[in-house]
């Protein structure tokens, strides 16, 4: 046997290639949303591995029978829910290439194009998004693929952590406190609760409709005055730019200056929305980003680039080194010695890792800055369309102004329950022909239309403001006693 | 522009594979060990993305051009460096299926077949390795795809300490003492900084040649003690099966036996040497896992799958879903509230995850459980081949005995300098035939040949052999006065 033979290589690798493509082809055949039942593999997949081995031909076949069933379609144009993860030809084939060399690229001596490629795709990206100077390398700073937000963050509360304990001693990590808005994403009370910070000292401040659900400034000094008066620690500002519920913008600029007073660490979130920053109109929402310590967003959302590919730059790359550094002997060599190289496992929780740039070199050569700042305008535009269409049905309401390619709607209060709305969300992901996801805003429910699969079009747009349509009016005519009561 | 549109996807996919499938056939023509100097790249490429597309052919011409002189070659025949991450046909077809289809599987119903998927490999893959019923889901255990170990060891750690401190309250977290030998992997150290034990609380206890450099009990208990008698609190053991130095064993079931005295929770980390457990004489080696919490190994390293795919069986799922879940209301639905079903976003670090079992179930399938025991086994007969070809050279010895594919040996001593064998290695590598590396073992440099490269054969070990010997016979031929002395 050999797992790697070049003649089966090629013949295994055209036929998935045309799997994939055909599948491509047939996407809107499929239920977006799956309609399983839990537990519906186990029915259909023996429970024991195979003794033998398997022609790729029926496995494909199983792909096709077994598992499509249980599939969420994220690259149908019909998909609407959470934020998107789109990809591309050029990602697919970074992927492969990164699959095919493997390399496990911990430090430069390891395969030194995969620390030297990620340095030069992040500044490329830096350049594209106009990161201030202090980010990038000939600012001292540096940019660094990471999995995914949340490491992007363990990995900045920790630097910015142990920042602090050097000078105070471990003792007082249980003092340390750490800042956000109930807007801000899961992952940042994920990441404090992992790095160790007490649960009674993270602070989700409780934002409202009169800032638009951004953080305020002095909700924030009027916390953090209260914890040092408490005789607590404020060590880190996590600041969303793009909120994963209804992409709401924290105004960076006097955030920093409140944070800055205290010495604290200052990351800016912008997973969602930062791939938007790279045209020139949508810049504006990470003004302010100069005075932050790091920022981050998601390649792997909306710049064509599949999971995972978290883009963290920051502008001390040592406070990082500091902390995730490791040194084993097994691992000495030269280079590292020479400190003339980056070896990016210290940048970064684990020490082995993919070699994730060659996807996102792919994509940006593939279809050039111009070409991606269109992809991004265009779902703008696209979801203003819809958001238009919502406001010329009376029996609708948007929820919350629009900054970018989401909308937030629901069924116009007016003389109907908050159930409705749920009632609405649950029968149009039923049909199979779209699929939507839901928030609270303000505590109210409120259905989530987000543009951003990369096959998505016009009439996608059109056809989905139809089924939504269809459904509110099937369940609208509905007896009263028949739609459930909040 | 669609950046996904089939029949280009087609016509570039069936580019990229043709491309791959070339490198595998000419990949022994290439330096294993890249030969490029500190900031070759950026001498070679753009300083900024290109403002317009450019055609697949040309990007692929400068991979080619100027990604392969960066390379170290990881899938070459002749690479015998740290441990190996070998792939296959069936993974790369894998990670092109996790591609192409995207799904951010954070939790069920994101897509039901991600997660149903992964539980049933992981199943599959524990009934392989014959763990205890405790560790499976019958047993109430379960089995999680990570990243890698460093997540898996972050992970469980932060469940371990979260079990002590919802009892002690979180200001006993500076008391926290974790234990593991100077031989663990580096990445203990990092997870246990990045969760906050007190680096002064991590415990390297030093091993000697005397245990073979497995953990004694006995120093294990004296340093507990040790460590209560000074007011602190034992947390967490991690034991090694195949360490990353020499491949040494901890004896499991005597150090449960300790740890357990004290309620630790025992964490086995199998990174490299768990995939040989699938062949039932391996097996032995992790004999009393099943007095363990927690067990991980990386099908990454030998297992045919390339990075990232990190195994972790825990006996208590619960444990780590109370530290690690999130309930925002954005992805609030039935299937959750049901608890019918997994959501792994709950059992890692982050939100979103990439459809990872698919390259697993890939590689099970495609080759079957003999095959890949045959797979292991060959590389440990390829491993003992060159263990003999030392052993009779009257120049060399071989280091430290060997228990897997890894053979650590060095010139023998006897009248000749310590530095040699430095000189040695560099030399070898310096060649580009062939790519080796190196550790310490008690204070005693030695060359690392870990066979483990999915191409490699008898030929290419015997050759290895060749090149040591050629640059040893040359080193040793030199006057004293030019080998470097120690």
């Amino acid at each position: 046997m050999n797992p790697l033979d070049p003649g089966e290589f090629r013949r295994q690798g055209h036929m998935v290639v045309d799997f994939l493509a055909k599948y491509y082809e047939n996407i809107e055949k499929y239920p977006v949303l799956s309609q399983v039942e839990p537990g519906y593999l186990s029915k259909r997949l023996p429970s024991s591995a195979p003794q033998d081995e398997e022609p790729m031909e029926a496995i494909l076949d199983d792909v096709h029978q077994h598992i499509f069933p249980g599939l969420t379609h994220w690259q149908s144009p019909n998909f609407f829910a959470y934020y998107q993860t789109n990809t591309s030809t050029a990602a697919i084939l970074g992927e492969m290439l990164c699959a095919g060399f493997n390399v496990a690229g911990f430090n430069w001596v390891s395969s030194p194009a995969a620390t030297e490629l990620e340095s030069l795709v992040m500044d490329w990206l830096g350049k594209m998004l106009d990161l201030p100077r202090p980010f990038l390398p000939f600012g001292n700073g540096g940019g660094v693929i990471e999995g995914n937000t949340s490491e992007a963050i363990i990995c900045t509360l920790t630097a910015a952590r142990d920042r602090v304990l050097r000078k105070l001693g471990h003792n007082s990590i249980a003092k340390l406190v750490v800042y956000g808005s109930d807007q801000t994403n899961c992952s940042f009370q994920k990441a404090a609760r992992v790095v160790g910070i007490d649960p009674r000292n993270f602070r989700a401040l409780k934002m409202t409709r009169s800032t638009l659900f951004g953080l305020s400034p002095d909700s924030l000094e009027k916390a953090i005055r209260l914890d040092i008066n408490a005789g607590l620690i404020p060590l880190y500002l996590c600041a969303t730019v793009g909120t994963t519920s209804c992409a709401a913008v924290d105004p960076l600029e006097p955030l920093c200056k409140v944070a800055s007073k205290f010495s604290m660490w200052i990351h800016v979130d912008a997973a969602y929305a930062g791939a938007s920053c790279i045209c020139p109109e949508y810049r504006k929402f990470i003004n302010g980003v100069e005075f932050a310590d790091s920022f981050s967003f998601n390649a792997h959302k909306w710049l064509l680039t599949p999971l995972d590919c978290c883009c963290l730059w920051v502008k001390d790359p040592n406070a990082l080194v500091k902390s995730l550094s490791t040194d084993p002997e097994y691992l000495k060599n030269e280079a590292t010695e020479s400190k003339q190289v980056i070896d990016y496992a210290d940048w970064q929780l684990s020490l082995s890792r993919r070699f994730r740039a060659l996807k996102l070199w792919l994509v940006l050569r593939s279809h050039g800055v111009q070409n991606l700042r269109s992809h991004i305008k265009n779902h703008c535009r696209l979801a203003k369309l819809f958001e238009e269409l919502v406001e010329e049905d009376p029996q609708f309401e948007v929820v919350f102004p629009r900054n970018f390619a989401l909308v937030c709607f629901r069924i116009h209060p007016s003389g109907v329950a908050g159930m409705l709305n749920a009632q609405l969300l649950h029968a149009i992901n039923a049909s199979g022909r779209v699929f939507m996801s839901h928030t609270t805003v303000g505590g109210v429910y409120v259905l989530r239309f987000a543009v951003g699969a990369t096959l998505v079009t016009e009439k996608h747009v059109i056809m989905a403001w139809k089924v939504v349509q269809e459904h509110a009016n099937s369940l609208l005519s509905m007896p009263a006693s028949e739609q459930h009561s909040a």
